[in-house]
């Protein structure tokens, strides 16, 4: 097929699909797992967490932006949270990892934008966090940044992420429903060979397995073959890496953050971490050589904050056992595996740098191949 | 229902099925992934690797073993391979992780068998290789032993695996098909509820990949919600982890052996490793707390073996570079799907210590079910 | 000079001492460090911590044993205590690493022995477990084994460590001083070309830092360019690895445990258990390639402890402040530099295999060179 | 003393000290180790390895700047080299790392700056690369800038560093002896308690042992228990932690950068940057809580250069073997040590911020002291 024909095609597609708003994937019917959502079904169900986004788009070539999430509403520096960060395969730029490994905690929002950009969010979080009252004596800041290299649809060499946009990530970051798909730092990115972005999704456990909700939001940019719930759409829709027709090699980034207010240390959500990326397996991702795959875990339970400063030599904590946390585990799984499939759900196509198009996980086979699965009810 | 309906209900299930000689997923029409396999759809398409197993099963109550891999057919202490270790998730005791992890190289057969059987195994291992004609100088050896627990179906307190059953294992080793199921360390496994045990499979890279050869071998015994090939085969049954049915905690361990032919070091080993967990992430398991998810990965090409002893001091090799090695993922992680579903498949019910039985996967129900979900042709 | 004129030498050397008895360096004023010792100036000034070893040595090619270190007095599987472990140079077969790394606690005595002898210690350890009262349905244990190798005196081929002799370390395990030298797991081993052993030592924190207490026990096997608080012992004794004098690679292999009473978790223990590594360095010790160099540190304080099983779902924990360990870095540094030079002061000439004289560090010689450096007084 | 007093000696000590100019350790007679240095005694006797400094030094409180590292004079990111990082405490916000461990190279010069100053050097390194000639299709780049705190001289909060410093470090990078002590980024970090800075070492191992040079660069910023060559300076200059006259915590940082010619994959460099930290150990450092403790190590030998891009899938390298590398690991601890001292030695007292002033070690005093210990000639 010559290549004009396939833009052709693909603007076909994304005009199709224009006028209809896009849902996420549980309102077709898909229910991925065994454990039920938060409220929200998004990672603002965490009590205290917010997301923020600062969506980057101009012109023909620029399609970018920034998402923040803060663990909660008050000054993180003074009040850190517990966290842990996972590396599924490390080809990527994630700055601030070595000190959360190291001493546990996080003490920054969490941003996340393109690659080319991380210095530039670096610097805008070590001005939010200097200039955050109370912490006027602050000379050494933890700030951490991720990335997925939106290259393919926007001027990435251009370097248009400001400082700007990163504070405004950070401004907008609210509770409640959670923007998807083309969005801060989903803009740009690539998923499948579908347009992907941001997703997010939640699990809330039972009271009997202690209660706690498990929420996850990802930065979708990576390549393997696409199941869905289990259905192979990847392979049906023949669109995967490594057969004939897709001679890319599955390349690409994930970024994912898990919250819980589960009462974790360290070392607990370090665990919970690793089980984010089998979440993304279950969607076909191969984390391949690459990608950049990272995840973030922290607790936002406000039991469990480590003031910055204390007059105390210890501190008292109640945490959960390890004999608790299989549970937390599944959410994770479950919860990554569907903000992941959420993203495509919702992403639009979009045509950016150099005319490029991706277009956007096409509904209406996705879900006809879905029934003939029994993914959802024929 | 009380509960000796259920264990008549499992007895005439194992009873059922005892006629039928239970095949493998592929033979089925199961294609997991998208690779083909080799020829053997087996850890010994690696050419080279050597497998035996060793099953202890005696009386009402031992239901146990020892499995063996053998990277090559020489003096292994003498011709190590290069090969990396991954911990999934560590509640386990595979002894030999860090010299692997240090020197980068594997110098002894690997040993799979029962949790309380280490101590023994690596007493066995040790005699062999000091035994080894050409091994008269040798003061230290690094043996690989994992285990899973058996302790379901196997008085596994009682001790019975010998270091004549290890040797026997490692005497036994062969190329050629390698006998699934309830044998050597997998006799007396538990994986998602059903009778668990060795599975193994392969998949070979096209030329335009490179043309190699990864094969895997698992020792099943953990829990989870079981998807075959993406169908719900768990929720199905009415047989999974945190469901109210099912109260257990999804505990145990799954250890897995990959081999490859591709002239890997061992820092790209441990990616591969590392993608192994993500296979076993797509039957369902979720790496729960009191598992022992344990990868060891190696290169049996033999150009890569590196010399115990050399007048050189350095050695030549030639590598696959990073950018060649996705395909490579996406193999490990198919294989090691395969590998588990096979176990499954070819595990019989088993009736064990105390008169419990653990039921086969229900083979006509779950094809059933596959049927229903168009992994299979309905 | 021909090599039976050095053996003469060194049987000398050996009988010259036979008749005093030598003491730790600190009983000659060598004062290693700014912060005080304890009361016993040994692992056992941690409450709560015991030591126990059996001293192997038969004929003339057997010279090898087992060292026992106790966290607490009671049921260690029904009581974990908070451990870690770090790798400083991974040349080992320490086995129960993995699961300390994983679960942040320690569940069975810590034995040292030789490289040979970890099975059967695991294989002892393992029935020490099930055999203890109140653990009769224990089905998994994670024994903690950790060894060097003594081939150089002690006919290591032979296998001469038995389960017994090590129940018989961990039931001679006490509080109080420990026996140092040529006793226990440091029976046969060598340090910087001298008798090597077993060493203790440790640091109490004035009230001011918290006050609490690390204790430190090796098992010295290593080589490098020998230090003494500073003095330079190893080149003027010319005798040190890389010089002409000294073919050797400094090969051999230090294990380490650190003892603590400060309430710590498993990650603030690693932290601790690196800056091991740091007063090994101060010796003179490099971690050669073929050094198995490891560090296991636990908390032995009681309100720490992890109940294997319990009622409640999470656990309340009093812990240090990240901002407060510190001066348990320098306690864990200095311990270990003095510990490990308490084994060379402590160690006898010894001969062993194949008449294989290895002697004790020369007193008069070393303490005339700590003299002309200041160490001492002159 | 009243505080006045104390400042007015400071400054006594820096005047007397204004006139003389300082020398390197070795130019005492200070001679640490045992292996030979190479012709340079720097890091730029590691052949095609060049330094450069910015020193941005600016009005009473601006005392701050930019060292950078190049592992060739080529296109680095065209031509990797093998690198590793390890974390000796990872308190800082070193950037890059996990592509290093992940992919095992490095693609950019390595940048060493303050704290605050990580994000505008990123950017820095960003676009240096994009700019590059032959990157004109450059899309991601893992640029490495690793830091440490000078807020005691520097208005750190201020953000002096501009992107302009950092391209002028990279710019005036050349081979030759190298500036050390108030520059670069050693501009106005303190180490135990005295003006620190920039220093650099190397060794040279003898032909026997393979001849391969090993060379460190430090930029020093921590606190201890300064030892020189193992004679106890600190104490005796009453100015070590946790004694009652300095209640300063010995926080603060330390990076350490290691090159060699010798062929090393990623693997046994990760190994060299290991033995750093054993070096920093033995001038006295205790890798406080607060310490960023890092250690980059590359090898800069051209035949195991990994290009970007090739038509190969595979590379073929001539690698030295691990019983090979001990020699090695005994060059990075001496050079690391010697380079930590050579910052001492060479950085004099300065005056910054809000008048403070870190005095320079007292050299006439501690060559009194050196004497005493018999360190150099009495």
């Amino acid at each position: 097929m010559p290549r004009y024909l396939l833009f052709l095609f693909l603007l076909f597609l994304a005009t199709a699909t224009a006028g209809q708003s896009r849902k996420r994937a549980r309102e077709y019917g898909i229910k991925i797992g065994v454990l039920p959502t938060g409220k929200l079904n998004a990672i603002t169900d965490v009590p205290g967490v917010t997301v923020g986004h600062a969506t980057v788009i101009s012109g023909d070539q620029i399609r970018t932006g920034v998402t923040a999430i803060l663990p909660h509403g008050g000054n993180v520096f003074q009040e850190k949270v517990p966290a842990a960060v996972y590396v599924g395969n490390g080809f990527g730029k994630l700055a601030g990892t070595t000190q959360i490994q190291e001493l546990g905690n996080l003490e920054s929002p969490i941003i996340l934008t393109n690659t080319l950009a991380v210095g530039t969010a670096l610097n805008a979080v070590v001005d939010y966090t200097l200039q955050q009252p109370g912490n006027e004596a602050v000379q050494s800041v933890n700030a951490v940044v991720g990335e997925t290299n939106d290259g393919t649809l926007n001027d990435i060499r251009g370097r248009h992420v400001t400082q700007a946009h990163v504070l405004e990530a950070i401004k907008q970051a609210k509770a409640g429903p959670v923007a998807e798909g083309n969005v801060g730092a989903g803009t740009g990115t690539v998923c499948f060979g579908f347009k992907g972005g941001i997703g997010t999704s939640s699990r809330q456990l039972p009271q009997s397995l202690g209660g706690y909700t498990v929420g996850v939001l990802v930065q979708t940019n990576f390549g393997g073959v696409l199941q869905i719930d289990g259905a192979p759409v990847g392979e049906e829709l023949k669109q995967f890496s490594f057969s004939k027709q897709v001679l890319e090699k599955a390349d690409g980034s994930c970024m994912m953050v898990v919250a819980t207010d589960a009462p974790l240390d360290a070392r607990n959500l370090e665990r919970m971490a690793k089980r984010a990326m089998m979440g993304l397996a279950k969607t076909g991702g191969i984390a391949s050589n690459g990608s950049g795959d990272y995840v973030i875990a922290f607790s936002a339970n406000a039991a469990v904050r480590i003031p910055h400063a204390s007059k105390e030599k210890t501190q008292t904590v109640t945490l959960l056992r390890n004999d608790e946390v299989s549970a937390l585990f599944l959410a994770t799984i479950e919860a990554t595996e569907e903000a992941i499939i959420n993203s495509l759900f919702k992403a639009e196509t979009l045509q950016g740098k150099d005319k490029t198009v991706v277009p956007a996980l096409p509904l209406e086979k996705t879900l006809e191949i879905l029934k003939k699965h029994h993914v959802i009810q024929p």
